[in-house]
């Protein structure tokens, strides 16, 4: 007896062993990831470096001049349709710093219109301040996420807790099989849709305002859905700009991939370069597509459903809008990666937590 | 003797089953924490907010109206001081796409002049192409990090092994010890100072420049360490370009706190508020302080000292410059935070890996 049990006692240390050694594994893969570029030799010696440097200014600095000689972009054009940029947002620590370099994006693209919408009962003072001092042509609206969907988040929280239980039960087996069929964020935002009812209150306004401004050029535009923390390329709104239907492009850093995006033959989409469910309607991320205000406003009910299965989100939306061979491929046939999915870590207040407790917490007048 | 196994095969399930339970309470913590923002009551209707945001949107077309009318700032105001920007950068999944966003907020920046090292034995192709198109003046420079720096690294491996066991043969206890002396990133990357070397290869040319290029206005400029993960007002370059000798402010979103930064009295820095080690010399981020040119041309062997301990980095550079009494504080006397210390997520490349073991990986011409 005593024998068997002390055999037990082996077992169950050597599969603690066992899980330490793969948490080490990891944690050295993790360190040993530094360099994600592939090598390219061109070796060029210092002078011709500066030189060329030199040049780069001097042409930047003509250029500069140039620009200043011409009025700027947005009054020069005014028949360039507007781009309406919706975005939902939410109070959270890095919001400010996210809204504010998305706003410096902005500020660079002649005749944007952005629609922020707040998850949120009521216009945030942080939010307000921020748009009013941006420069911005914009509209500022809220909308807070039903209770039922909150509801979900609990189920979801549920849901963490048996993959955890999985997980520490039977020593990360079944969690790498799960990898396989389960999303592609890496992260468990992807149990709840965040921002559902915020686009939605957008696309709401956006129709009820065009109906209250009739007149010529009033269905001319595109919108695009621009979440908070990805980063935009200029050129990525330009390419946009001449959408007919909608149009499509490669996603950078996202699903689990360098970029997802639409493969393009004969100048038609025929599939989709994607690492997670190829066979979705339009396995497209949020950030690659944009549709004419003009079929917006065409089909009054389009909108996105909160209650879509995982990953069929942006499908629930474009679904009733247009056919995959009626889409329009810009960046150079689907070639060019003009906007990366990044996101931004959350920070981490432990200093602040214990100071707080000792009553040295940062002022909470300061807006951070 | 059974017996006593069996109690030591309890107690080690009980353990097991503790660790289980913490994992899952920290889950739930980090899925709890999702507002961080403080309610703010003050209903407005629906009308009334629409009736404001079109006021604003009047109120913006005007101001751009306003600013068309009058030539960009950067050639009617040569006199400004150059913001001299030194940015240390290296090869990864995101940078191309923090490139691009830094560029935007520096292009909206006028008479700066950023200063781009990258961590690389020969220049990229990558931040070449980024740099001629971004219509910023620059300058590129590139320093590879010292094998001796690389093998920092790999003890820090052998660190996060000690941890790491530490960690999982004592059940968290002494982990939680060392956090109240361990540094606040948050991250192992705070045992290989990064950049220090491209810190200091901008400083080494921006010396050799100035010393080049001989003239009244010569000396006349600022200059500013900002790393590629920031967020940077541009209010903070205007507060900056008045520096005399070492200006300071917040810094947002560091260390574990919602902010760092100097406390002012009577005009004068006097200590710091900060989570970690308050008593060290300077215990400002890089992103909190700048130099003026002049200081920095004086005093030629200033630079950062890649052996000085841990959180000792800018102390290193800014001890032999400047006194804490001398420090000029700006935003506000310190009470306006203009730069966070953001940092982006790796991007998990899971899906990648698995496509390209089945050959059908993304197209590696595709820069991302």
């Amino acid at each position: 007896m005593a024998t068997r049990m002390k055999l037990k006692l082996k077992t169950v240390f050597l599969l603690y062993f066992m899980v330490s050694l793969l948490g080490l594994i990891y944690a050295l893969m993790q360190l040993g990831q530094r360099c994600d570029c592939t090598e390219h030799d061109f070796p060029k010696d210092r002078t011709i470096s500066r030189l060329r440097g030199e040049l780069h200014r001097l042409q930047e600095e003509m250029r500069k001049l140039e620009v200043t000689k011409q009025p700027l972009k947005q009054p020069a054009k005014p028949s360039l349709p507007t781009i309406f940029v919706i975005t939902p947002t939410y109070a959270r620590l890095v919001q400010k710093a996210e809204l504010t370099r998305m706003s410096q994006t902005f500020l660079h693209v002649p005749r944007l219109h952005w629609i922020l919408v707040e998850d949120s009962p009521h216009k945030t003072p942080l939010v307000t301040d921020l748009l009013m001092k941006s420069g911005l042509t914009y509209t500022h609206l809220h909308m807070p996420t039903a209770k039922d969907r909150k509801l979900q988040e609990v189920r979801s929280i549920f849901f963490i807790f048996c993959l955890i239980h999985a997980c520490s039960c039977s020593f990360f087996v079944p969690y790498l099989k799960t990898l396989s069929h389960s999303p592609p964020q890496g992260d468990p935002s992807w149990l709840k849709p965040r921002g559902v009812e915020q686009r939605n209150e957008g696309l709401r306004w956006l129709r009820e305002d065009r109906r209250a401004q009739p007149g010529g050029d009033n269905q001319q535009g595109v919108v695009y859905f621009a979440d908070d923390d990805n980063t935009y390329s200029l050129q990525l709104f330009e390419e946009m700009r001449s959408t007919q239907r909608v149009s499509v492009w490669p996603v950078g850093l996202v699903g689990g991939m360098k970029y997802e995006r639409p493969v393009v033959e004969g100048g038609k989409v025929v599939r989709f370069h994607t690492g997670w469910r190829p066979s979705r309607p339009f396995p497209i991320d949020m950030a690659g597509f944009a549709v004419s205000l003009k079929l917006v406003l065409a089909n009054p009910e389009a909108c996105f459903d909160g209650e879509a299965p995982m990953g069929l989100l942006e499908s629930s939306f474009l679904q009733g809008l247009v056919t995959m061979d009626e889409l329009e491929p810009k960046a150079d046939n689907c070639t060019k990666v003009l906007v990366w999915h990044t996101r931004t870590e959350k920070p981490k207040m432990k200093r602040e937590e214990a100071l707080q407790a000792q009553g040295l917490g940062s002022d909470p007048a300061v807006e951070v």
